[in-house]
């Protein structure tokens, strides 16, 4: 596995072609040896994690990062499930996703191919190693991994029982190659990598995304910020509201699909909103409130500006009354981060104008926003979660890793 | 329709969400009402055009340029009947592409919108001004038009003539708009208008492409060179492959999707080749090969190593004989510009491995390279032909002028 960013990319796109005509059945059967592979580890894997996490909190990490990182054998075969969920899924290679025969006879045929190769910059959760392993094999591609320096040993062994799975169900290991210098330097030269990395999605926070927006010369897709919205209308089922409210912000509050800022409609402002921030409270969340949240509900301190664009990642809410369905989608659109967006509404032309008008990948009527997620939609896992509009938005699976071409098929035909 | 380009792309922005919310059958009477706009104008457009073909001649333009510009009475009616053919496609907003019930109970719906201000840079085919314009209109997008400088007087006029039919329309009218000032500072200024353009399409040569590689801060789309082969397998019908060979390559030959270099099977090379290269001789077309084509007609002139990675776009055919399927498809797969590919064979076995093995958008087996062109795939237009992989490839019709979001409708799941 040693070797520069650019030599990993270079046996990734040589084995690119082989990849690309696998067999499913071949496919399958490394998926389910890499899911195997796994749980026959989990003793090591959770000890060369433990060396990671200690480290880690030696040097003060927080304790978001902390649970990011800790691989726990019940997370293990989460991933093995992971990896089992995407052999389940149709291969995405050879699909044909359109066709028409035209006038003069030719038959049209929109197919999907892999794209190649795949690079992901990941931050410290282990699972993601597995998770992009498995999607790219099973859509064909070639994948290149740069974890964070945190989870080094964790990916290093991860990645290795991985590998040695490949081998063994006659699959080219170098199908899953782990970047194994986490610096700086490897992701610019990762992001640099014209002509050998076809897709590079980088799951990180501002500097990462910035630095790819300035530096790469190579395709990628944002996997950006959740600052995740749920508005709840003048017509919301008060007991749903309070349920999908509190499973959103405090069922795992480190990740990019927790809510961040509760909208209310001022109809619910006086008997509903003390009973939910109460909730919140006793289940340990900070509230930063506007004007009219802290009149209803003294113990809320005031949100500042900033407040509506932060994404916690944390115990804390941000809530602020609006006064109609506009109101919210319009706070959502200008503060929201394009990721998952819900409402708790009663009322169809509500829900069906919501889902319409917010710029997101995802949007929730009636449901948690914790569910956009790759497993959740059924997808088995998932690359990432695209905040862009190109290619691919919102939780992204096998498809999200392959591109189309066009086969036209005839018998001479000639154009006039 | 004056302002800077920045002015433009707001005004482009503030109507988007309008344009977003359109129904199918205000946008058709729009774009039928477009289409005869510009019949009713035909005249005045003509005379409009004249001005720049003049201009463009006495600047010693060449004969492949002056094709490209030149507005004749049939063009102008090609260009109604692309506009009538947009409107005669579904609309693509609101599809429902995908979509499936989980286990939970939750609906998800993979659903497309608009993707909001879609700017196009091109080159001196004024048809391209009512293509992208009918395009972006029918997907709900507002449309920023950047022409060429030597087309100017065209489609200002032509953008005038579109914009009242969008007025009588009940249209906003700042759904179509021209940047009047062609200069490189506006193209830079729309390649970094970050935050108010979706998506840029540069349709132009490698300068500008490199321009926007080194430059563009706003999603784009390359539609780059077309050096289109086609090869000609050992089991191909002799007839069916010379009528394709000289269809491709002298049918129009300033457009991308002619043919550039064609791949002999050396099985081809002594019976078929020779006679295939008098009929394009007797059209016009100068011929350089490789050594083994020069000894087989002498009038071949000798390629150089350059020729096999010129797109000529004009009356020059680069001839190469060829061992095997595996020889041709490593020649396209290393000098094409992954554009339109061809292969005339009898093989299904061969048409099934080009097809599968060749990097390119379109891929014709048995037809000229020459159908790659989102009227004859069915679009009614083309926005461009994307060469990359990420979004859309090969010709761009509605479906690639949209982005689908997640709409999960619940009746309150949580996550747990």
């Amino acid at each position: 596995m040693a070797g520069t960013v650019t030599e990993i990319c270079r046996l990734a796109a040589a084995c690119a072609p082989e990849l690309a005509r696998l067999d499913g059945a071949t496919k399958n059967a490394a998926l389910h040896a890499m899911a195997d592979a796994l749980l026959d580890s989990k003793g090591e894997l959770v000890v060369a994690n433990k060396e990671d996490v200690s480290t880690a909190e030696a040097q003060g990490t927080s304790r978001t990062l902390l649970d990011r990182l800790t691989l726990t054998p019940s997370r293990l075969e989460g991933m093995a499930s992971g990896l089992r969920g995407v052999a389940a899924q149709d291969d995405p290679v050879g699909e044909i996703v359109a066709g028409r025969r035209r006038p003069n006879g030719l038959t049209i045929e929109e197919v999907r191919a892999p794209l190649g190769v795949i690079a992901v910059i990941y931050e410290a959760r282990p699972n993601v190693t597995s998770d992009v392993a498995g999607l790219c094999l099973k859509s064909g591609n070639a994948a290149v991994l740069r974890g964070s320096s945190i989870a080094l040993n964790s990916n290093v062994a991860i990645v290795d029982v991985l590998r040695s799975a490949l081998e063994s169900a006659g699959v080219p290991i170098d199908a899953v190659q782990l970047v194994p210098d986490a610096s700086r330097a490897s992701a610019e030269e990762l992001m640099t990598a014209k002509g050998l990395v076809d897709l590079l999605v980088p799951r990180g926070g501002p500097a990462l995304i910035g630095s790819i927006e300035d530096n790469a010369t190579v395709p990628f897709i944002i996997d950006g910020d959740g600052n995740c919205h749920i508005y709840v209308d003048e017509s919301a089922d008060e007991a749903m509201a309070t349920s999908i409210v509190v499973n959103a912000k405090t069922q795992r509050p480190s990740v990019c699909n927790a809510l961040e800022t509760l909208l209310v409609h001022e109809a619910k402002a006086s008997a509903w909103l003390p009973k939910v921030l109460d909730d919140l409270a006793t289940a340990g969340v900070e509230i930063r409130g506007d004007q009219r949240v802290i009149e209803t509900w003294s113990r809320a301190s005031a949100a500042a500006e900033d407040d509506w664009a932060t994404e916690y990642l944390d115990l804390v809410l941000a809530v602020k009354v609006v006064r109609s369905l506009d109101a919210a989608v319009s706070h959502i659109n200008e503060y929201g981060t394009a990721n998952a967006e819900g409402i708790v509404t009663g009322d169809l032309s509500a829900a069906r104008r919501f889902a319409s008008e917010i710029n997101a990948g995802s949007i929730f009527v009636n449901a948690s926003t914790r569910f956009s997620d790759g497993a959740e939609f059924g997808y088995g896992a998932e690359i990432g979660i695209s905040t862009q509009k190109l290619h691919a938005r919102g939780p992204m699976g096998l498809r999200a890793l392959t591109s189309t071409k066009f086969v036209v098929w005839g018998d001479g035909q000639i154009r006039t």
